[in-house]
């Protein structure tokens, strides 16, 4: 069977993918590097509050699905830079569009829940 | 201090969001109710592999978020609907242009994967 990718089948690979995508680490790193390439330091000064763990746990994934490249100039100490591949850059849009109504909406949000749970 | 929403800084209220709106069930549930108000049952016959416990916690977050509303209509057996408010309905185009490139690109990622765990 070769059906069209459709994420509410169970198994379909796009499900997976929606993972990743949806993670809030993998939304804020793919956005820090819409202007270019950056250093895991400057990443990591970016998006406070990651640990470096999970910084490094995030850069891999997304380098193994192909949506980062990670660069290493062989200067001493060796310079590790990262980079938006075009599958990284068409993610962009989408992503950024999440990005932008979680923090237009988080106010009304979280009114939302004092709301609710004050009933 | 009153900044604006920033994700990227730690302890914004949109980090939260952001963990909401990326999470998988929320995306399908969101998607699935796009057509209209649902019932528990059909919700969980759209989306396959999703269990009822999880189903409910889903359905009962996004109901505190004031994403959904929650109907009961005082029948025997009583029946149970679930539709988007506006907030949910606003979402809606944000997500589902995740949930569209996850399934558009999923093949890729995966190739991607294949190929650098080949390595």
């Amino acid at each position: 069977m070769n059906l069209p990718p459709d994420a509410f089948a169970r198994d379909c690979a796009s499900r997976v993918v929606l993972d990743r995508i949806g993670d809030r680490w993998t939304v804020l790193v793919v956005v820090a590097l819409a202007d270019g390439r950056l250093r895991f330091s400057e990443l990591r000064h970016r998006i406070e509050g990651i640990t470096p763990k999970v910084l490094t746990q995030t850069l891999r994934a997304l380098e193994r699905d192909g949506i980062l490249l990670r660069e290493v100039f062989a200067e001493v100490p060796p310079r590790v830079e990262y980079e938006l591949t075009d599958l990284g850059r068409d993610l962009l849009a989408p992503i950024d569009a999440v990005r932008i109504w979680a923090e237009e909406h988080a106010a009304r949000i979280v009114r939302n829940r004092e709301a609710h749970d004050a009933d």
